[in-house]
């Protein structure tokens, strides 16, 4: 059984920095929803066939190529630290640590890959990659999807396609997400324009943990919202061909601001990286705030001594989950933003100036 | 003739951290207001006889020994840059820097004494050093009072003392005042506290430049407000035993500050350095705040490797004369802005971590 503490010495494989346009493209996610045949959705499901559900999806798991490069984790058994900490790695959703019954998830070490069993279907499959790699995730996805779909009868009608707890996925069972960093939208409050012409493609934007939750350091998930009716492939290349305007168009407000207001974005840029240097108390919010800007900075060239893997650990190390983690202990807001402060301090200085 | 740039690659032995009490006395000044007898008081002079008194006054000065160890600027004929130079390393007031007519300064290089010629008065002498120095400080201004009175005739009564423009000063002619540093007590607004005090015993609070001006940096001038009809050991007694309660309430507070709330008052004053050794742009203004939570720090023993001296030449030479000089170009605010932010990253990165 793999030790969750190694989680916290690096970050997955998505948050490496690499694939195609890194600069503003974060990662993309791809995901299935599926659910197995002869078993009523979660909605209508007490927590003995919850179990029971669980019990049947381990067990096939297990005998298929996926099952043996992943670890599975029972929910139930993590402590609430723990489940957030795969929150904050984006390896389960909130409503999947938070809620309550027999559930699970396996991934494995690289973190490419992430079923979740008994969230809102009895499968979610889930694949991430870092920049703008969607039909590299659609194939990890599919791959481990037509791996399971060897072993487990999914629920699938000829009409309507693979069936799913919530109608919006009933379809493909697809949904795709882009998490896109756009600062300088942000600082020039262009960002509300993407926003308006995202929505009219029916596209969703939603904050860095999906659906409910804020951006914050001026991340963005954008994804389609609708399944019934399109092929896999209309939906990848829906997003295929929206992303990019919106990559681009962050680009040129950036070499907008480093023309005609390049002293005052590098003031703000450099003074994160001061304070984020200095500091001995920091809130999670502000850090992700300094940390864009960083990001930003290290992008455009003017900061060169932090590599950008540690700007996008940080992102995730600095966490709640993950700083108690570290510390081995229980902390409190309070001395989270003192642990906070202090390994970000030590893992900048690592990096020279 | 000395030149005025080179006062820019240093500042005056007044800050030099040195003296007694120097963790909250920065300073201390001796100003001994003086007119020359047969001549009117400046108020009634025209630009002829001001000219008159001007020379009258300088050639005496060269006879004395102060004379010799000083050298006279005539202000009318320093541009305004110079004079505001003079202005911020307090060796003349802002009055005589921006008044009009025939008027100068007399100062060495140790800038220990400065002899200004029709200001307020036709001659005013004063005697600044570091700490809580006030015997040592009127010493030296009585030294040169002495020595000038060997040439010239003072306007004096026997019944009033030392005869003066303004009737504040008639009697002893004596000034004398401390400037303070009390982070802790503004910081607590504790600061209050002490204002009404002193004020009840009639001594005047007042800002880093004397009369009229804005506090910053958390520094106060404290001075007294009547000469007549109380001797010299008078008044530097009473202030004597003022400002060591004022020093120990400060410290106090510091103290306390430490014990309860260490982490907040150390990540403010880190901040502090954060942003003092990364920003790309600071106004005069912020660079007071953040320099006052340095020397805070440094006097706390928080901050070990910045040497109290850089923090107190700092004050001087990030204001606007001085870094105008220091780069020999005329600059607008925002350029100021600029290159004070690299003048003080380049100074503090000289100084380790």
């Amino acid at each position: 059984m793999q030790d969750l503490n190694e989680l916290t010495s690096r970050s997955g494989e998505w948050l490496s920095g690499g694939g195609r346009e890194a600069d503003v493209v974060v990662s993309c996610r791809v995901r299935l929803a599926r659910n197995v045949a002869g078993f009523p959705f979660l909605t209508r499901a007490d927590d003995e066939k919850r179990k029971e559900i669980e019990h049947y999806v381990k067990e096939k798991l297990q005998k298929t190529q996926v099952g043996q490069t992943t670890n599975y984790w029972d929910l139930q058994e993590l402590s609430q630290v723990d489940r957030q900490l795969l929150v904050e790695r984006h390896l389960i959703s909130r409503d999947h640590a938070f809620g309550r019954g027999p559930r699970g998830v396996a991934f494995g070490p690289d973190e490419k890959v992430s079923i979740m069993v008994n969230e809102e279907d009895h499968l979610r499959i889930q694949a991430l990659r870092a920049g703008l790699e969607l039909e590299e995730a659609f194939r990890l996805a599919n791959e481990v999807d037509n791996d399971l779909e060897k072993e487990i009868d999914y629920a699938f009608s000829s009409q309507f396609g693979y069936l799913t707890a919530c109608p919006t996925n009933v379809g493909t069972g697809l949904r795709v997400s882009v998490m896109l960093h756009l600062p300088a939208l942000v600082i020039t409050r262009e960002i509300d324009k993407v926003f308006q012409a995202v929505s009219k493609i029916n596209l969703a934007v939603r904050g860095l943990y999906g659906e409910g939750t804020q951006a914050s350091g001026d991340f963005y998930q954008i994804s389609n919202q609708v399944t019934l009716g399109k092929s896999e492939e209309e939906i990848i290349e829906n997003l295929s061909s929206v992303i990019p305007q919106i990559v681009k168009y962050e680009r040129k407000v950036r070499q907008t601001l480093l023309q005609s207001k390049r002293l005052v974005l590098e003031d703000k840029i450099w003074r994160a990286v001061g304070v984020l240097r200095f500091a001995r108390s920091i809130s999670s919010e502000e850090t992700m705030e300094l940390l864009s800007l960083v990001r930003l900075g290290v992008n455009l060239g003017l900061i060169q001594d932090i590599p950008i893997t540690t700007v996008n650990e940080l992102f995730v190390l600095s966490q709640p989950a993950h700083l108690q983690k570290i510390e081995r202990a229980q902390l409190n807001s309070h001395e989270r933003d003192e642990v906070r402060a202090r390994y970000i301090r030590e893992r900048l200085a690592r990096n020279g100036r």
